[in-house]
């Protein structure tokens, strides 16, 4: 079987088992990630015995010439979202699995160590926090959120399902792993672009040069006062649809200048409200709730734009007589990629012949954990259709194994 | 019992008549209606034996010296918001109630004859039509919208409310009226100021110049795409969070700059809202629901306004990549209150050292069906706290009893 019969019918497979029409759900620790995982982990043993899982229930199948060689981990997440598509994180885990298939059959064993893993819990969808099966991997995952954090679905805590699917979260409390960081000398992780733009230049390979880091307030309102709309001049009015609007108006044409300055970013208002209960055509708005969210590569530009968002909201609150509260916010750290590696790719896509660029991550990925925590760490995207997190998200197995050809290249040359 | 006393005394009276925790509700061709208008009649009987009811249950009580003269009709509406306040309406009918008191305890037979009038319907909330009431006065309603409009709590037709009151939708629709309006030399419309004008200077007393007009889109959308906020580029976006938020700034911005033209007008987005089945805190909206209120006093204002809106949109689809459906359109005409009136009524002011300003009247009222009708109208603004169609709205009897004052000069030197 070659590799686009091979990665089809593990797609299809896993398709199968987790199908929940629309799409597929793989709950973290629930019953569509812990068939994936268990799935999987039976297909690796055709190429290797070496396979360890880890107190959260994370796998990895490590293809060896030398225990005591370095390792090279290649990796993804296997939940997926609610109805979600059947490729986003799964792909990087099948794309492992593909390359050591390739590397038995060839019969070639690489300078180093070649790990495949599978995590666990990436899509904060479940459990309003992201990357727990990384940074249980990593043996970084915060005691006190194993009981706090609740499944969406379930109501139950995150410990409770992590024994519940067979694992240990005592252990996990304990930041107990047995995976030695310093001797993993690239985590490589492929997955779908969940953006368009190699979908819109039409090419298979995006090198990834950093993930983004965030600042968020998802629960945000301006306070103003519901005034009759005839009857109430401007001077009198303290509209919140007036102040939000200026605000997404501000940042907007800030978001423009700082590309303009070659800066990374993005700015998102995701959601707008007015009262249902209150607003009307016949009232300017006294309440809006919204979110924003701030993504960049650099930490200096996510400072300043939130320095500049502040100043904005002050501003607006002394033109509109409204009141701004932003409620609790997030953060992400940006994560940069590994020079060595990129530059690893893009001589290794040339060699193969693949189109690629190189682009930032707009999303948050495992991969950020990695490099957060000094592993080299590299992210390949593969082009992808419709986005993703959602049923018609689309990859052709003929871009996968394009990608998949630049990794071996890779991997053989390290 | 003089004027404070006596209009303290009714206005408790209706009330509690029609009281609806918080607040009171006097639907259109409801219980709380009905009540009114019946103990109002029963009242007027004091002062005159003249009491017409019309075929949709507008009430005429008019004190005369001869069935010949000439025709003055203080009036105003007598239905009132659900949980709405006690004043919106029920003070013009009660100032012309409480002047009929003062002429005959004084036996003054002014040169024109003086009606009192209760009209029904005039709040668009229990039927989603305006001036129900002034328009089966005057033998204007239209005959299809007597089935076809639905009341809002019952579900019941019009027609149907009209006849369980004890009138007549046949004649209704017949538009039969025995209202001869060449006789009317005045309509005059003491109403609670339903923004915070007065309040804010301190006068008791607005002499109306004209009741704006409006267009307005209620249901208006504007559609873009659902996208990943971290992985797509703005070049990609199809934001309609974004667009909106452009249009309601750039509408403010006009706003402001007709108000320095010295341009009547208001523009108001009381709605915005993205849809909460799809909308996130990680996507850019791909729907956002809105609604605009645009008013003026000036035909030509509003069709130049409209004129920009359109254009505007056209300019935002094309930088956002987004569509506008704008739905469906209503409108009201703008309504100029009489010169000779307004004059006479500032004369009156000053003559009763009463204060007043001149102002337009940003929402709708009945005057405004007499005014298109080429009967001269007017209208008499009372200082009112909190504004209007809620609990709260608060109308001092001393300034009502100052505008009366104001009513009685007038009426007397006509």
């Amino acid at each position: 079987m070659n590799s686009y019969k091979y990665a089809t019918y593990l797609f299809n497979k896993i398709k199968k088992l987790t199908f929940s029409d629309p799409g597929v759900t793989r709950a973290t620790y629930g019953k569509g990630e812990n068939l994936t995982h268990k799935f999987l982990i039976n297909e690796l043993k055709n190429y290797t015995n070496d396979i360890f899982i880890d107190y959260g229930g994370n796998f990895l199948a490590t293809y060896m010439r030398d225990k005591k060689n370095k390792l090279i981990i290649i990796g993804s997440h296997l939940d997926s979202q609610k109805h979600g598509g059947n490729f986003d994180g799964l792909a990087g885990v099948i794309m492992g699995i593909c390359l050591l298939k390739i590397l038995k059959e060839k019969n070639i064993f690489p300078k180093y160590n070649i790990g495949v893993m599978g995590i666990r819990g990436e899509e904060s969808c479940w459990f309003p926090y992201s990357y727990i099966g990384s940074k249980i991997a990593l043996g970084l995952f915060e005691k006190q959120l194993l009981k706090k954090l609740k499944r969406s679905d379930t109501g139950k805590s995150l410990s409770y399902h992590i024994n519940k699917s067979g694992f240990n979260a005592k252990a996990v409390a304990a930041k107990k792993t047995e995976l030695d960081c310093k001797n993993i000398i690239a985590f490589i992780e492929p997955h779908i672009e969940q953006g368009p733009v190699l979908e819109n230049i039409k090419i298979p390979l995006g090198i990834v040069t950093g993930i983004r880091g965030s600042f968020r307030f998802r629960n945000a309102r301006c306070i103003g006062k519901y005034l009759h709309s005839g009857a109430t001049p401007i001077d009198y009015r303290q509209d919140a649809v007036v102040a939000v609007s200026k605000l997404v108006t501000d940042m907007n044409n800030l978001w423009k200048k700082e590309l303009k300055n070659k800066k990374d970013l993005t700015i998102t208002f995701g959601q707008f409200y007015t009262d249902n209960e209150e607003h009307s055509f016949a009232k300017s708005s006294g309440l809006v709730n919204f979110c924003i969210d701030v993504r960049s590569n650099s930490r200096k530009t996510l400072h300043k734009v939130k320095k500049l968002f502040f100043r904005q909201i002050k501003k607006i609150e002394n033109i509109t007589n409204t009141k701004f509260d932003l409620g609790e916010e997030t953060n992400s750290e940006p994560a940069l990629m590994n020079n060595k590696l990129i530059n690893k790719f893009i001589v290794a896509a040339k060699k193969s012949k693949v189109k690629s660029i190189v682009m930032a991550s707009g999303a948050g990925h495992d991969a950020s954990v990695f490099a957060n925590n000094d592993i080299p760490s590299i992210m390949l995207f593969i082009r992808n259709k419709h986005g993703s997190h959602n049923p018609k998200e689309y990859m052709s197995i003929n871009h996968f194994v394009e990608v998949l050809k630049v990794l071996e290249t890779s991997i053989i040359n390290f």
